[in-house]
């Protein structure tokens, strides 16, 4: 990289800049073939293996991105919240599964829905199993199990809970038991491909012995396993053990996913455009708007054994490239401005006015939080 | 607390639950009184030091509450970017700050703006200044200082870059020199009210060393000094040196105000109501509907030096009461779910369906991340 700057400099885009011209606060990029193939990919991969394929649309969130699921022969999804079954059975989505635990006080929206689609939902007690005696429409149900993770669902070795959740669910016969799922995050935090796949298998077998328990306390066969995070489904070679899988993060992927070795750089598709608002050459340092509404507090790896929130890409006319990382990080976000810490030769061709390419640390959040949307 | 569940728990609140019947996903709920107590409060000592008020909206960003600021004599206000500036202008705000690094990218929505209203814009650079060229309405222009942050800003004592900005500025006779603004953001990590007094006095002096270089470079007098971080507006006795307050999150306060004592635990104005949606008695934890895209990851000191991202409140005719950290505070986040972690009595009583108050560790980003307000 030359030490001078120059006007016509990589951080635009050489074969377009006008596709940039009217940015003008933080906004996501996204590149849409690289999305594409990774849909592609991860839906070859569940058909190679005879599962089904039932993407999370929680990272996107986005209806137009869901049709590239759809073209790619995607019918059903999974989302975080009743609003957002909302919003793609609205799309036209009919087959959605809502996996997060059961939110009691949005029954009325959750009956409601339910006589709309084929709807799925997830909880871990019979306190929660209790609740849907009021609803009318027949609802999917899937028992939440914590294979290992800590955050919810019920222990995978707590027969107990699994045999108390289950009789309560042999009274409603209106709606179907459809299995047990979990999602084993923990795969976010290994330290190697290997390591992933170990909590891949340790997983499917944990979820048999919880499926098995749920079998024996309802009577009913043919139950399911559904896993869903993107470091074990983008690193297994086979989805073996299960019968649905639901990773969401793998249609953009991020610097995480390339920590733990989910993808490459390559397959990272998603960026945030944020203009640049000051260069500080005695400080080695740039500000840009894009804050922590906008990329969030999630951070990845950083050189020296720190931490970091983004890193910088140049754009040329093959999409984004991501510069090594003591060439330019975010080092620090306060609500509205994200501070990037540059080596000297790429600080000295940052621009006042220019944007600055920011490949997220976790792409979920800002995809969430920023409006925006350019699809390159 | 009693150990035995009770039908009629405090987590819910004895007067009126029927206010909160409706609320089935994360909800922002604000004590109105104790916010106008807030802003009353800083006003007046605005008043009694003589010195100009121009609230930082960014925290609440609500026109809604907005209103309760021109109830109390409010009529200049500062935001953090264009969008929300031209949200307050067209609800009836005709002097903003824009206490930003100016985007130059926005410049057409800056410049039609500037032809509504009273627009100050920040600037820390000759190029940014000269960006301004082309802006026909005038606009008050203030010269962005770091005072010892290291966030934005020309810092304090680079007599070059100001006289710098300074001459670009007096080439543009149309727009309005007002002085030079900082955000002492380091006051949100001192370890003293004393600490955050002595931030505030040398603030004011190195705003005052700049302010005179700016003067001399420029020939401008009258130029003035405006600051504006919460805690230092907060501790400080009268507002000494400077011409001009900013603060923002002293409106709602929060867990991290609390902990460096910007405020009293009696003036957290600000809770996000949160579905329960898990309780996990041999982990000690319950799950609620509200995470990282709600509560943000922004923390405050916890339990034995850890950190912590809420903590439980509970509710009764008075407001709400913060309970000791260790009956229970937020332990981790992922996009919609949070762990809370509880002491065993605490837990006892929290039942899936009810609502958790949890008090956030930085009231700003759940303020602007969550659209449903319940004012109580």
């Amino acid at each position: 990289m030359p030490a001078q700057p120059s006007p016509d400099h990589a951080y635009h885009p050489p074969a377009g800049p006008e596709r940039f011209a009217d940015v003008d606060r933080p906004t996501l990029v996204v590149d849409r073939s690289r999305a594409e193939r990774n849909i592609a990919r991860m839906a070859a991969k569940a058909a190679a293996s005879g599962v089904r394929f039932r993407p999370h649309f929680k990272t996107h969130n986005r209806v137009e991105v869901g049709e590239w699921f759809r073209a790619a022969g995607t019918s059903a999804i999974t989302v975080s919240s009743v609003e957002h079954a909302l919003r793609f059975a609205d799309a036209g989505w009919d087959d959605i599964t809502i996996a997060f635990p059961l939110v009691t006080r949005a029954l009325p929206s959750i009956r409601s829905l339910a006589s709309r689609i084929r709807l799925g939902v997830l909880l871990d007690s019979p306190e929660a199993a209790a609740a849907l005696t009021g609803v009318g429409a027949p609802l999917d149900v899937w028992v939440d199990v914590d294979a290992g993770y800590g955050r919810s669902g019920a222990a995978w070795d707590d027969a107990a809970r699994l045999a108390a959740v289950g009789a309560e669910l042999g009274r409603l016969p209106r709606h179907r038991l459809r299995g047990v799922l979990t999602h084993s995050g923990q795969t976010y935090h290994a330290p190697s491909r290997a390591a992933i796949e170990g909590i891949w298998a340790e997983t499917a077998s944990r979820l048999a012995a919880a499926r098995d328990v749920l079998s024996g306390a309802t009577g009913r066969s043919g139950l399911e396993i559904s896993v869903g995070d993107t470091p074990g489904c983008s690193v297994v070679p086979r989805f073996e053990g299960v019968d649905e899988v639901r990773p969401g993060n793998f249609v953009f992927y991020d610097l995480q996913q390339l920590a733990v070795g989910s993808c490459t750089e390559e397959e990272i598709a998603l960026a945030v455009a944020c203009p640049i608002v000051g260069v500080y050459p005695e400080r080695g340092e740039a500000v840009v708007h894009g804050g922590s509404v906008q990329l969030s507090r999630d951070t990845a790896p950083g050189p020296d054994g720190g931490q970091n929130l983004g890193r910088l890409a140049v754009v040329d006319a093959d999409g984004w490239r991501l510069l090594p990382v003591d060439a330019g990080f975010v080092r620090g976000v306060s609500q509205e401005h994200g501070v990037l810490r540059c080596s000297p030769d790429v600080l000295a061709r940052l621009r006042v006015g220019d944007l600055a390419f920011i490949i997220p640390a976790h792409a979920c959040l800002p995809a969430n939080l920023i409006r925006d949307l350019l699809v390159v």
